[in-house]
């Protein structure tokens, strides 16, 4: 951690992180032992409702109100063609968002879930008259981040105010109820920015983090290799310092996306992480504060072969490996109502005694 | 296939059975790769959004009625202490799920599907006065199966029967709408059935697909092992023949199933399978008709090993590996959540012309 007093926020916050529930996690595991169903049946499930007994420190949760905070932001690595698509694509499909036509809408409806869009720094305007969009927030930072092959991507200053404004986010939504997190982001260029973040942070060669992002061909993935060695090269970013990391290589979603997290574990509030940029943000956060791990949940495990290397890092099983790689907060999206599945098991079963069945012979 | 004249109605239900509709599903393709999103990029989801669309011949299928199948048969190898619980358990647990409290019924609630459970031959008398409960049926075709290490399981005409039973039951469900059908059982000992029968028809070693089942001990797993092979050696189940096996070393609620997952695909309703007992009545029909595997989704891969063998002898690819093992169709509740968000993000996203976004520059 760093010294700054802009920091001030960012540090109230990680100090009012706490240890799980150990000992309501135990009884929690005593009730599923006493469930009618052979004890440990239930594999993962039970292994989720323990969880988030611990994170939330209540014998029963209930995950009725549940959000995915869709981030998005642009990139100006983005010039540098790392991408498949041109980038006012990012713009566009905010308003796809907006309109509850895009992947993430469509799941989270199935799921029974929110979809709060954010604008982080969108190239272009999103407008909002009169704040009509209850699920949309404009916490604009910049228009982009700058092209980090010539130089870091944002200030230090800019990156804690993106992670301060997720906070703010986590925090505006509190009054209409949070009882679990998902994250997601759009942004043409960010598989390059989280590629870059894991490159320094896992300690790992960039082409063994770098993949095709929505689609691109070996050509364009070989360009895409030698920007992220330039920009690492120019940037020289400090692999003990996230902080210093997310200013010169990251993006403003990500940073926002360290903020929900961390302000969510501070409110002991389960976040679960998509893919592969929503994993990038993990590490940031991980490395910011290890104790933020047991607050995060992996959906997913990604098609970007970057995702994994992130997962092992942190010590994180995903619950779902479906070839996913679109992000938006898809993958999250169903391991929420796994998790919830997980919950309500807990919740609603009968025990042994309670149903009358006998027990092992 | 075998000769009798009894086998009537099953002959007619497989003769119903058709190829997927392949032009459709290519067109189903045509869509999801103009749906805003990269191509490919929502994995599994997409392989399930265009399977659904070929076995049901919708071009925009939707999944509203949900349809959990629970048979309920009790095994006369119990005896032998295959189990780490009494026999009486199955008929106890019967009641629990017709109470609405044990795990599937958990989860079925969670996915909004009901659950159709069967007494096909438990070894008690369960009361349905006036047939007040309509999500039970009574298709008893005996009281539990005999002891298999003594001879056969069940007579030939009783395998038949119980298969024409399950028929029946997907039937009857008809005229309350089936859009798709999970795959569930209950039956102290049926592992040991399943086990026996998975040795037989992937020809496999007894010990490799025998597991521990509801978590019996190494003693009682050598037990177990010893108990089938007995099985085996005492009743010769043919390997060409399925419905031999099916009646020497099977189970009343393993027939029930097969019957459900052929009758369903003749009426292209899609089958999500759910462990490793509904993985062996899978395994029954596919060596019935090996076109019922165009038909059938593995929801998952149980933590009993043998069910990993059956699907890859099938060659099925589960959604879901969760370390489950309970059975019920649990784990088939889960991964028809994931079918249905599938066929829901061909129908309802926008393409990348209704929306205005940029295709790849």
């Amino acid at each position: 951690m760093t010294k700054e007093h802009e920091m001030d926020k960012l540090r109230a916050v990680i100090k009012q992180i706490r240890n799980l529930d150990y000992p309501l996690m135990r009884k929690a595991q005593d009730r599923l032992d006493n469930l009618t169903k052979p004890v440990g049946s239930l594999g993962r499930l039970e292994e989720l409702a323990r969880l988030v007994v611990g994170i939330t420190g209540k014998d029963k949760p209930v995950l009725t109100q549940k959000v995915i905070f869709t981030l998005a932001a642009d990139h100006g690595v983005a010039q540098e063609k790392v991408s498949a698509y041109p980038q006012e694509v990012t713009a566009q499909m905010v308003y796809n968002f907006l309109r509850g036509q895009a992947a993430i809408n469509v799941l989270a409806r199935h799921i029974r879930s929110r979809v709060v869009v954010v604008d982080m720094a969108v190239a272009e305007k999103i407008p909002n008259p009169k704040s009509q969009i209850p699920n949309f927030k404009n916490k604009k930072i910049n228009y982009g981040t700058k092209n980090m092959t010539k130089g870091p991507a944002m200030t230090r200053k800019e990156a804690i105010k993106s992670i301060e404004a997720g906070m703010d986010v986590l925090e505006e939504e509190l009054i209409r109820g949070v009882d679990i997190v998902g994250t997601g982001e759009m942004g043409i260029g960010n598989t390059t920015a989280a590629s870059a973040i894991t490159a320094v942070l896992a300690k790992k060669a960039v082409r063994d983090v770098t993949g095709r992002g929505t689609g691109i061909n070996d050509k364009i993935l070989e360009n895409k290799i030698k920007i992220i060695k330039t920009a690492l090269r120019i940037n020289r970013p400090k692999s003990n310092d996230p902080i210093d990391v997310l200013s010169k290589v990251g993006g403003f979603e990500i940073a926002g996306l360290v903020g929900i997290i961390l302000s969510a574990a501070s409110h002991r509030i389960p976040v679960v992480l998509d893919g592969f940029i929503s994993g990038a943000a993990g590490l940031l956060a991980y490395h910011i504060d290890p104790r933020i791990k047991r607050y995060m949940i992996a959906s997913h495990c990604s098609a970007e072969k970057g995702h994994r290397i992130i997962l092992s890092h942190i010590g994180l099983d995903p619950i779902l490996d479906l070839d996913l790689r679109l992000g938006e907060g898809t993958g999250a999206a169903l391991g929420i109502t796994i998790i919830e599945a997980a919950v309500k098991i807990l919740n609603q079963m009968a025990t042994f005694q309670s149903a009358g069945v006998s027990g092992k012979g």
